[in-house]
């Protein structure tokens, strides 16, 4: 069994087989910053290649999942000389690979959702095998009403729930609850309370302490074989894309906006 | 802002960042014919680069959308002598090619279905972002009951609602409601009322609202790499199939049966 | 019209259009013995060709559909040496051919399910144009508890119920029944009883027979292509897949522990 890491944004709990993975930084509403792709890059390093970890279990706490993208990085990074070295193309590939790699982790990754995942967060609960949500779970692509584009969240947000919703989705920036999103597929097990919830994901545990730990790990391989998925030039266009839309007279006014709580000058009916 | 093109089966009101693009041909209950898709070709072509034009709503009136291919053209082309110019196959590509237009137009485009949409009318509900149906809606691929194929249809039919309900549709020619393409994923917002339909309809054009025009096109063609589609050869072969299917013995029978109101010769229980 | 073969474990009846295959190995409880491949193959070769049969209706009797791979069989193999011919991999191949010929066959596929359809049983309900279901329906994709991997049952899988339903069944062996089956898009047709589900069955059939025999097997082969499946180097690679699970330690202690009626040595919550 190998050691856990020393994670700065996580807390990590091992019981037995299980990892739960709890996201805690109330600072930034446990968003996407480089401390906690580190923290995350770095339980799914350790874990990868051990079979005594049979499942993972992400979460956030007090009501909280993952508000996304940490804009505020984005912006010191769009504020820096573009060049070869662009901080904020780099940071938005860094985001897509961790996203990768959680989609294909080799155990069973169960998303429990008891509070917003928006933008990028709602990448993370795409990336799950199996994802359960409360009555508290919120979710939308919120990225194109600030002028940006979800650039790499989309290929997990269309593997998980189908392009013709995701383009819905996507172009409305809706938000929508658990229930919703049971019905288009995201949520597996739409729970009536938080208590529901655990006890679901202890249900979900027994099954997957069932089933042989290599079987499993072969098995999730051979489903994205099976699917056709092969995403890695994706990770750079799909920086290029957040990028350029973050340079535009677009994205400044969105971001400037959000900061000045003011609507930015696109907004109105369409 | 682009001056809109002058149509002659589409009516065309501009609202804002709205275009409401409005079928109305009832001598042919809005077919896809050779002015039909004239007309749709003009709106897309002259709005595809205007990013004043946030979104487009298709949408048919008096209780009819769209009745699909426009039977009559087919078989006077059918009648011409085949050859390098076939003119059943250049009609078919160019349906095919206008559909493809139309499911990556770089707005976001609704389709509100207060009728019938069968065959190729059910074709352009699916190239939308976002579908509206209220309980007037019938929906059918009911090409092979003719004998014929919805080759240029079927890429975007298993797109929106995939490829198991797809074959389930088109194997059987089957009709079915709004409520039901609300299961089957077809129907976005299946809605009570004409009166609930239009609300829907203004509810999401204020969230489109809210997103910007360039994030949203930057997205929306992003969602279609992502999902790894390419279409172009797909439109010739499509048109192959449906010229063979059309001038068979089958083919000919079907059309020769439905202009004669009788059944044709392979009807009765498979 | 052709003149059906000869088989042992299937019983074949011919009405008119269609062809009724039902599983009748109370023995093996329908599995997918070297027997039953045969049948089935002789089956859809001999109709391949010949659009006088326009449905195939793939049913099990007194309560069962098909229980999976026989593993007797591939233990037997197992047993036998390794090497370039090794009967398992020689064997799962097989089956690998059989599901991809089932899914691809020129007329519709209706798969009647009143009973449990477990594995390679869920593999061949996968490969129907359309599922019908009684509350007597059972579903599973149980390789995994065994430490084997459902490697040529994966693409059919995913193709009818998506990547994201896939994983989160394949990764918990979890057992369902026909209402979780229309849920998340396997069953097309709940019924709540046999009878209903016969009614049923024969409305579909009537809708079949209002579609042309020729049109419906250029639209089937076309959907295939529209969807980009190609799924011919799968199959040795999922045979691959299967073996090594079989021959690993993993796999060798599951089929040990199921055939002494013990849980497996990693049995227990995840």
């Amino acid at each position: 069994m190998t050691s856990l890491p020393t994670t700065r944004v996580l807390q990590l709990k091992r019981e037995g087989a299980q990892l739960f993975v709890t996201m805690n930084d109330p600072t930034t509403r446990n968003a996407l910053s480089a401390t906690m792709l580190a923290d995350l890059e770095a339980v799914l390093a350790v874990t990868r290649d051990d079979r005594t970890v049979r499942a993972l279990v992400l979460q956030g706490r007090d009501g909280m999942f993952c508000a996304g993208g940490h804009l505020k990085g984005a912006l010191a990074g769009a504020a820096a000389a573009t060049g070869a070295a662009d901080p904020v193309h780099e940071e938005n590939q860094r985001g897509g690979r961790l996203l990768h790699q959680l989609n294909r982790h080799p155990m069973v990754v169960i998303a429990s959702v008891d509070g917003p995942a928006i933008g990028g967060g709602l990448g993370l609960v795409c990336c799950a095998d199996i994802v359960v949500t409360t009555p508290r779970a919120r979710f939308a692509l919120s990225e194109t009403s600030l002028g940006l584009t979800p650039a790499q969240i989309a290929p997990f947000v269309v593997n998980r729930i189908g392009l013709a919703t995701a383009r819905r989705l996507a172009l409305t920036g809706a938000r929508f609850d658990g229930a919703a999103a049971a019905a288009i597929g995201l949520s597996d097990h739409h729970c009536e309370s938080p208590e529901h919830a655990t006890a679901t994901v202890e249900r979900l545990l027994a099954d997957i302490g069932r089933c042989g730990p290599h079987a499993n790990a072969v098995t999730k391989a051979l489903l994205f074989e099976v699917a056709g998925i092969d995403r890695d030039d994706l990770i750079r266009r799909a920086a290029d894309a957040f990028t350029a839309c973050l340079r535009s007279d677009e994205g400044r006014e969105g971001i400037a906006a959000f900061l000045e709580k003011r609507p930015p000058s696109w907004a109105g009916a369409a």
